[in-house]
């Protein structure tokens, strides 16, 4: 029996809560000895973590360090092996766009061309009023191309999203971008036959959006990359029988949620505002997907000190969200972020897991730090089993097999 | 290469003689601050435990609750999820019957008709004598329907297996169990047009059944479920050249141990008997399964003291077994039953493997308890991996590849 036709076979429903908790990127490295989790002061991490069980898990193997999709859907209890979600979907799932079976979504910047010659990938990166001053533009003058409809959506600065729909389409096709400066427009190339007709579109896209943005410098052209139809991942109710909501900042983190059938939950910038839109909601959900992003946007930074001060931030939020009781919380990253790689690693996540029917007991004193969840009561194990792992703690598996 | 064709390639005969004792259920969770295992006295395991690999083992998956059927394949060192073993199945080979590749076996009950309803789906919890002349009378009654071979064996109290024998059977079948009480007959429907004749003839069978048992009050009517075919399983000989011997008190372990082709031996219903029962057939095997069953049952009737009574008991029985030397032995659960929970539960099993090559040095003192198990020298890994440590450890596996 495959594992997803496990997970369908015994889910069951029950009133219980999960709440999951990823600071993005939370795992480290040490820097004088100490990693941003062993440096950061939390107090209240460290009590929690006192009575929880602790593990360390693997995004996706020993060894691999996962971008945020597959990531993500490996806490969400996917094999992040089976399913490939390509960057214009996130993209476009993150600005909210409806994608369809029938769709190939394309991540899009508008650029600069000077004598032929790509100058500027961003285009200076043009204000987000002025992208959807454009895109109301070109939504009046590139409506169709062949059969194919043309959609286009403003994203922030020179961002945007284009989304083709029509018969026998693919997204089996290079990335329409130089990659550098002082090149020429690179359009994209087929890989096989059955692309030949996307590519070709694509292609006359941009020769289209080029001669009706002659006006428009600095975002005269654009680069297309990350082509994508929507993968068919079963949602998190079918498999696990979660009414899941997401409470993210960010528009590929909503991605992600959405893409597995989660309700994507209006929320502010700040870890209160997030905190907010979880109590403000708690009753209408059994399952709770908290994303917050700046451990890690720190760590990408190289900025150690910053990464701290997130986690110590969500610390002292924490006691606010053990008041609302949930009887199962984890709190873990997607994968880790050292701020001295100033990059996504491979190396295990950190997993707190709270809830009824444990074995541990009380601890005296535990800081919760990758070095202490080494030797934790989960021992280390992949991220895919952590929804399972909460899901079994919800009473939400029944037994397999007689 | 697939695990099992690997297994084949590798493994060869020796003398050396490997133990596994199984202590149905063993894990278990802390209540006032102590599991059962922890609570109990066990000086003798204690004693083994410091000169012994420990470790902790999933028997499915982490957050997966096995039944009893796939939480002994993995133990036998078979993929738990490549093989589904209906109910049935078990049944029929724990009374002792063959079971061929023609033939669907049904668990049955009999139970009471009045009015149209059933009102008690156990009849009343009938003599297992009474059991025994109902069948008899049955069987000179209905020995066939259409083309197909009716075999019906009485098992304890109201329980009885029926054996359908022909050609074209099928076990896509949904149960004919009402599953409470207060309603009528439940006939059986085919899922799916091959077992169409298949549930015809179960469905006849309860119509004469039914008409044949009208002066049998309490008994007059039957039950019948968990529909199933024999699975082909490679056995431990084929897989691992074990000449493998079993020896355990009830049906299902018996059956699940013939199943993998191990000779079932005769004993007594208890840990004495069977320790007896391993002493006399010492010779004659180079693989024991040991199963003890009581622990399991104490801890499905959340009765903490009785689980903790049953570890006490095998305890003092420990050093016979550990006079007979054993080249490799393991004493390990299927899975947990915490006394708390009353029911199997999801939390990995304590292992203890003692054999001449290993790592550990004698620990001056250690309770074999499922926390020194998280911190021992077998980490924590999948219970089907036990089986080929065991195997390792009695050199009976070559080298793999050059």
């Amino acid at each position: 029996m495959e594992r997803e036709e496990l997970f369908r076979k015994i889910s069951i429903e029950n009133e219980k809560k999960i709440v999951l908790l990823v600071l993005d990127g939370l795992g480290g490295l040490p820097v004088d000895g100490k990693t941003e989790l062993e440096t950061a002061r939390t107090p209240n991490l460290d009590l929690l973590a006192a009575e929880s069980e602790l593990g360390l898990s693997h995004p996706i193997a020993p060894g691999i360090t996962p971008g945020s999709g597959p990531a993500h859907l490996s806490l969400f209890g996917y094999d992040p092996l089976k399913y490939e979600i390509g960057r214009g979907i996130l993209e476009a799932l993150g600005v909210g766009i409806e994608v369809g079976a029938k769709s190939v979504a394309v991540r899009g910047n508008f650029a600069t061309l000077e004598n032929g010659l790509i100058t500027d990938r961003r285009a200076g990166r043009i204000s987000t009023a002025k992208n959807r001053e454009i895109i109301a533009y070109l939504h009046e003058k590139i409506k169709k191309i062949e059969d194919v409809e043309i959609g286009l959506y403003s994203g922030e600065e020179h961002r945007f999203v284009l989304l083709l729909t029509g018969e026998a389409l693919s997204d089996q096709l290079s990335d329409a971008d130089p990659e550098a400066t002082g090149r020429p427009i690179l359009y994209t190339r087929a890989k096989g036959k059955a692309a030949a007709k996307t590519a070709r579109i694509i292609n006359n896209f941009i020769d289209r959006l080029t001669a009706e943005l002659t006006d428009f410098y600095p975002a005269n052209t654009c680069l297309l990359r990350g082509f994508a139809k929507y993968p068919a991942i079963p949602s998190l109710g079918e498999l696990f029988k979660l009414k899941a909501a997401a409470i993210a900042v960010y528009p590929m983190y909503k991605g992600l949620a959405q893409l597995v059938g989660m309700d994507i939950l209006e929320t502010g910038r700040t870890i209160e505002d997030q905190l907010d839109t979880l109590k403000k909601h708690y009753a209408e959900y059994n399952f709770f997907f908290v994303h917050i992003k700046k451990t890690d946007s720190y760590g990408e930074d190289g900025n150690f000190a910053g990464k701290v001060s997130v986690i110590e931030e969500f610390d002292r939020w924490l006691p606010e969200i053990l008041e609302l009781t949930p009887d199962v919380l984890v709190v873990s990253g997607d994968h880790s972020t050292p701020a001295l790689l100033k990059a996504h690693s491979w190396h295990p996540n950190p997993v707190l897991l709270k809830a009824s029917f444990q074995r541990q007991t009380l601890n005296s004193r535990v800081k919760f730090s990758e070095k202490n969840c080494v030797s934790g009561i989960l021992g280390t194990f992949y991220a895919m089993d952590v929804l399972p792992m909460m899901m079994a703690n919800a009473l939400k598996f029944k037994k397999y097999g007689a």
